[in-house]
C-alpha cells in the first residue's frame, strides 16, 4: 500500500470510500504497524477492514518483468493474490502501473478469450464523462484487439458512468471509410458488420474527444497515450496561463478576485488527469489504477470505480460481446457453402 | 484562389502581406475580374501583383485522386507550376489539402532523395512555438520517415521560428530507450548516432508539447493529426467552459467584465490552430497550406511562413541533413571491413 504519498493516504482514501459506499469492506494490504496506526484514528473504517501484513513493497521505479520475479511476498501480489482466491472482489492500487499490470496479468489472466488488458480513462467532455482507451498498456494494437477494446470501454462505461447503450467511435484521421491504416479500417469493418450490445457509431476524430461525441472512444495505446498526456499538458498549459492573464494588470487581478470560486471549480472539472481510478480491463478480476499522485478524495473516488464495477454486469457483458464478435469474424472468414437444401 | 471564403481574403492577406514584408511580389491565380476587382481598391498591391487567369479551380471536397487527374489548368495547378518554372519562390493555398499535396508532389518531386511529405504544425507552448510533424500528410511512418521529419522540422524551426540550434524530441509513450514500438526505437538509435545540425534530446511524452520541452517534437503522421486536433478541441472545450463559467453569476460576470482584455488576448495565443500557415515539407519549393477558413490576417501569416522559408537557407539544411544520415545508415547496415591496412 502506497503510491507517492505512502499508506496514509490511502487508509484516509478508504475511510472516506467507506462512508460513501454501502456494505464495502477492505483488505489492506502492506506495513501492518503503519496501517494500523491510521486505523487507531478511525473506528468505522476499523470495524470493515482487515489488515494483511505483507514484508516488502514493490518500487515504483521497479521494471515490470522484475517485479514479476520477486514479487511473491510483496502488498501488490498479496492483493492481487486475494481477488484471484474470491477474498476480494477488486483490487485497488496507487502504486507501479507497469508491475501491476505484469501482476494481475500473470495471477488472475486474460477474461473471455480477450488477447490483451487495457487501460481506461474517463475524460470530461462538454457532454459528459467519456471512457478512452487503450491509453497506455500496450504500444500496438492490430484489428482484432481494436474491437476488443471497444467492447470492454463500451462495458465500463455502462457499468461506470451508467449510460443505458453506449456510443462507441474509433479515433481515426478522418471519419470517411477509407481514411487511415489497415488495422482502423479493418476494425471499422468488424464492428459495422457485428451485433453488439453498444452503438457503433464509426470513426471520430480528435476534436470529438472533447466535444463528447461518443461516450467511449477506442484507439491503440501508443495513440490513446500520447493524447491523454499530451491533454494533461494542456489543461495544465491552460490554467496556468489563465492565472497569469489574471494577475497581468490590476484590472484583471481584480477580475480574477471576484470570479475566483467558478474559476477554480472549472480547473478540477476539466483536467483529464483529474478523474482518478484508470481499470485495467480484460482481466478475470476488476484491477484499478490510482494515480500514484492521488489525495485521499482521488484514492476514494478510485476504489468508488472499482466498487461499481465489481457490482455491475460488466464482466458477464464482455464475455457475451467477445462471443459475438468471434462468431461474425468466424462467418466473415468461413462463410457458409452457398449450395441450397430443399427439404 | 479561395479556400471558403473566396478570393477576397486571400487578396486583402496578400495586401496586409504586401505591407509587412518588403520586396514581396505576388502573382495572384484564379478568375481575373474577381481578383481584378479587390486589386482596384489596393493601388499598392496591385503595383506588386501579376494576375493569372484560371478558367476552374478544385472544389474543396474533391479527392485528391480526381484533383491530379483533372487538375490541368486550374489555379491551384497553375500556382503550383508557377514555382516549378521558379516564376515564383513558393505557393500559398488556402484550398483543398489533399489536391495541393497530390498536385504539388507530381509537379514538384522529393527533394534531396526524402520519401515522403510532411505537414508541420506551429504549436504555441509555454515556452514559445514548437514546431510538430507529421500532423497528417501519412497515415504510417517508418524510423526512416520520423528521422527525415526530424530533419525537415529542424530546418523549417530555424527558418521561421528564428532557432540558432533547434532542439528535437520524438514523441512516444516513455522516456527510456526501450519504449514504445520498433519504429520509434529504431529512429531514436539512428538519430543519436548521426550528427546533425540540430540538438536531438531523444523520446518526449506528450505532456511535454504544452511545456515546450523541445522545438521540434516528430510523430507519425495518424498520432500527430489525432494529436492536433485533440488539442484544437480542448482549446475549444475550455474556451467554451471559461465563457460559461464567467457567465455563470453575477460576481463571475462582474469579474469577466473587468478582465476581459487579457483573456481575449489569452484565447487568441493558445489555439493551437489559430498559428496558422502549415507548410507541405519536403518537397522541391514551398509551399504553404492556410487554413480554409483563415481571415485576411490569417492568410498574411501563411504568407509570412512562406516568405521566411523561400528567404532562409532552409533547403540546402535539409539537403546536408538527409545526406548525413544516409552516410550514417549506410556505416550502420554495412559497416567497413576490419582488416587493418599498414601504410
Amino acid at each position: 500500500m502506497g503510491g507517492d504519498h505512502g499508506p496514509a493516504v490511502c487508509v484516509r482514501g478508504a475511510m472516506i470510500a467507506g462512508q460513501r459506499l454501502e456494505g464495502v469492506r477492505f483488505l489492506l494490504h502492506g506495513d501492518t504497524a503503519l496501517i494500523e496506526a491510521e486505523l487507531a484514528r478511525m473506528p468505522t473504517l476499523r470495524a470493515i477492514s482487515e489488515v494483511r501484513h505483507a514484508e516488502r513493497a514493490i518500487a515504483m521505479d521497479e521494471k515490470p518483468a522484475q517485479a514479476m520475479r520477486r514479487g511473491k511476498g510483496t502488498s501488490l501480489w498479496n492483493a492481487v493474490a486475494a481477488l484471484k482466491e474470491d477474498e476480494a472482489k477488486a483490487v485497488v492500487s496507487a502504486g507501479n502501473t507497469g508491475a501491476l499490470m505484469a501482476i494481475s496479468k500473470l495471477q488472475l489472466r486474460m477474461a473471455a478469450d480477450l488477447e490483451r488488458p487495457a487501460i481506461v480513462a474517463s475524460w470530461p467532455t462538454a457532454r459528459g464523462i467519456s471512457a478512452v482507451l487503450d491509453v497506455g498498456a500496450n504500444v500496438e494494437s492490430d484489428a482484432e484487439q481494436l474491437v476488443e477494446f471497444a467492447i470492454m470501454g463500451a462495458a465500463f462505461h455502462r457499468a461506470v458512468h451508467g449510460s443505458t447503450k453506449p456510443t462507441v467511435g474509433l479515433l481515426n484521421v478522418g471519419s470517411e471509410d477509407q481514411k487511415g491504416h489497415d488495422d482502423v479500417r479493418e476494425a471499422h469493418a468488424l464492428l459495422r458488420e457485428t451485433t453488439l450490445d453498444f452503438d457503433y457509431r464509426g470513426f471520430v476524430e480528435g476534436n470529438d474527444i472533447a466535444k463528447g461525441t461518443v461516450d467511449v472512444v477506442v484507439t491503440d495505446g501508443f495513440t490513446g497515450n500520447i493524447v491523454l498526456k499530451s491533454a494533461e499538458g494542456l489543461a495544465r498549459f491552460f490554467t496556468n496561463e489563465l492565472k497569469a492573464t489574471l494577475t497581468s494588470s490590476l484590472m484583471a487581478k481584480l477580475g480574477a478576485l471576484v470570479a475566483i470560486g467558478p474559476l477554480k471549480a472549472m480547473r478540477r472539472r476539466l483536467d483529464p488527469g483529474r478523474v482518478n481510478g484508470g481499470p485495467l480491463l480484460g482481466l478475470n478480476g476488476i484491477v484499478v489504477k490510482s494515480h500514484g499522485s492521488a489525495d485521499a478524495n482521488g484514492f476514494a473516488s478510485a476504489i468508488k470505480v472499482a466498487v461499481d464495477l465489481a457490482r455491475s454486469d460488466y464482466s458477464q457483458e464482455i464475455a457475451r460481446n467477445v462471443q459475438r464478435v468471434m462468431a461474425a469474424a468466424a462467418r466473415g472468414s468461413d462463410p457458409e457453402p452457398q449450395t441450397g437444401v430443399v427439404g
